[in-house]
């Protein structure tokens, strides 16, 4: 059979490129070839522990692309003839195709350390039926250990302390989040988590998992060991490039597809899109290892636009970090470099700092304190970074910069920007602490 | 005595100047001259009758500025003297200036109709006493009727109802918040006025109040009438330039004290920030009667910045309205045009609209449905307004908007936006309404 636009995997990726792509081209075939018939919503995977309490309630809904016409294929890809322009499927159909998306995703890093293949040793995956094993593991477990201290880890420990386990955190760095956080907000996140009974050890390497056939602890680097009955790898995700290997296709210096700002990979017709693509980062353009479902379907949307003709209002000029996260009563969110970052990357910088609360007047009810920091350019004045704690509204405040960092505002900007407050919403207009924040490093510059 | 840089008026727009300016020429003395000792949250005075159920937590601080070395001086200016540069005061005082900066602000307008006059007539204004004799009726009083369908008018109709009152609004435009909002809007806001048992009448004028000493009711003008113990206007204000009068300053033709771009009246050293000035639209740069505190104290971050020194980057091309309010497990924002607005401006416009939730996946708990609008111009493709309904987390989305609008956002600028998403606290990533509003509207122009 025939499918004008062919696309390999159907998470967030693949179904926006295949949404995209039908808006864009509507009169094109588009179909999705995916292993398992249901996909997970990929953030969503921490809550199915316990705000969801159910794999099942995580599921992706594909409606809205069926209902555009887009095909899915519930199947398995086993071999792409570039030449043929066609695709073989385990089930021992063949489909021609005019353009090919790879949209494969990413897969858990296991390190390589003694014990990993014990029973009762995890990683957090993307599979409705592995994260069901994990669940009902995690469910008879009493000690968990989660190696990982990134957003996976954190969410996925504190939900597992919601079902009434021991949990401990492990992380290698100096403090939790840090890709995406300066230390103070890592700071804040382990103090969120230890209040709520999690154990969190930072400056922390496992050495080995400990155990004959199921795990009963790990071992660290120092030589100490602590007790585990189940232990939880969520210490980052490899791109999924497995189909593309023996392929003339162009793998990128980070082992990802190489792409260009149009998502075309090295290929005539061939793109790539979603964690299985190379991304670059937003501010450096280096390659980045940034993996997101939100950059993915950035990706998607440029992709599904462009197959057939380029429009130049939609390239990919590199994919911005921005991220949140919420703890129960605590949310952080992150957009753009931190302060360890941009310093890394040579910036030479400018801090802007403010604290307040999230409603006014103060008095009022079902308010959080909220603390902002802006990191700029100390020559140019332009944002480089921004990160925030405090209530609920973080989750949307953070795309404000977001914004405001794919459009290049400086602090002068942020302090002129004109705002919507409420008292039952927001801060006070008069000390809107993203003002507050541009213009303290103001102050600073002069 | 001599106060370098001189404030007349001690709300947000007279506190931000005097803190921007002092933050920008901390070796000047700043002072501020106010009527009163205590100053209100302005947004937050509806609020006093229901959620805070009191005057007194709704007080302004003023300790940052203090803190800053601004000077509060609480007396009455009586008289200006533009060639002497200096003003007198009700107390005697006399104070010469270098600077003098009218943040005088504006003043319900009561409509000159029969009965304004009697006992149990309100309107809120941003005075604390005043709004402590309101309270204190309206906690004897049985009926209420609200006049005006504006923010005001809804968010104290709906904060009454909480007394236990019979509310009723009336609103002389065809649908609530007319202003701000495209008719499907205002409709939702009734719907859930009218769920909280609060009554509206739309497309409704009041003809007279009625009562001999005291209210007992309204006439409207088809002749029917209403019981009612207290009536409240909120209809709107207007300019407080009492004190400009017999001055040789130029007014605007709306009657407020016009401004240029760096808010400097038509003498010079004299400036006027906040509602007494004469605000030019964003998009249009006709004279606009948008009056919030939002808007006034980015007039006064551009004014305390260029009192003595010009900053280009520091201009008031023109303020843009951002709008949010709350009833209660609903949120209403609206940022720019209307669509009403545009096409009455000349725009030819496109619309994009998405619906969504506020969470996802869908299972989560604490979710809200969201409701997006977007306004762009067909040429352009810019955005020229957006409006949304759904939960809190409309408070800070609407500034998503905004900052688009104050940088010039297009429908694909906002398709390939790279946004945070989180489960707990915003819509999918592939789903995101903004995006999806914004795409529909792409669709529309192809």
């Amino acid at each position: 059979m025939k499918k004008e636009i062919l696309i390999i995997g159907g998470g967030p990726a693949g179904i926006i490129t295949a949404t995209t792509a039908k808006k864009t081209y509507p009169e094109k075939t588009v179909a999705i070839v995916r292993k398992e018939k249901t996909g997970l919503v990929p953030c969503g995977i921490p809550y199915i522990f316990g705000t969801l309490n159910s794999v099942d309630a995580n599921i992706m809904g594909v409606k809205p692309a069926e209902n555009l016409g887009v095909e899915f294929i519930v199947d398995e890809v086993t071999e792409v003839n570039l030449g043929k322009k066609s695709v073989f499927l385990k089930s021992g159909e063949y489909i021609e195709y005019e353009k090919l998306i790879f949209a494969t995703g990413s897969r858990p890093v296991l390190p390589p350390i003694e014990g990993k293949e014990l029973e009762g040793v995890f990683t957090i995956a993307k599979n409705k039926e592995y994260m069901e094993s994990v669940f009902s593991y995690a469910k008879d477990a009493k000690k968990i250990i989660i190696v990982g201290g990134g957003f996976i880890g954190i969410e996925v420990g504190d939900e597992i302390r919601k079902l009434g386990k021991e949990v401990t955190i492990i992380e290698a760095m100096p403090h939790l989040l840090p890709a995406a956080f300066d230390e103070e907000f890592g700071k804040i996140a382990e103090e969120k988590l230890i209040e709520h009974g999690v154990t969190v050890k930072t400056n922390t390497r496992v050495a080995k998992v400990l155990g004959s056939e199921k795990v009963n602890g790990i071992e660290l680097q120092d030589g100490s060991t602590l007790e585990a009955d189940m232990v939880i790898f969520a210490i980052g995700y490899r791109p999924n490039t497995e189909l593309v290997k023996g392929l003339d296709i162009h793998l990128g210096y980070s082992g990802a597809i190489w792409v260009d700002e149009y998502m075309r990979t090295s290929v005539k017709d061939v793109f790539a899109v979603g964690d299985c693509a190379e991304h670059k980062d937003f501010f450096t353009r280096k390659p980045s290892k940034l993996m997101l479902a939100s950059t993915a379907v950035f990706d998607a949307r440029v992709a599904g636009a462009n197959l057939y003709t380029l429009k130049v209002v939609r390239e990919n000029h590199g994919n911005l970090g921005v991220f949140s996260t919420s703890i129960e009563g605590l949310t952080l969110g992150a957009a753009g470099m931190t302060l360890r970052t941009a310093c890394q990357e040579g910036f030479e910088c400018v801090v802007g700092e403010a604290k307040g609360i999230d409603r006014h007047p103060g008095t009022l009810p079902d308010k959080s304190k909220l603390y902002v920091k802006l990191v700029f350019s100390k020559e140019s004045g332009l944002l480089l970074g921004a990160q925030i704690a405090g209530g609920k509204s973080v989750g949307e405040m953070i795309n404000i910069v977001g914004l405001g960092l794919q459009k290049g505002v400086t602090a002068n900007d942020l302090v002129t920007m004109q705002i919507g407050t409420h008292p039952l919403l927001t801060s006070a207009p008069t000390t809107y602490p993203l003002i507050l924040a541009a213009e303290s490093a103001i102050m600073k510059l002069r």
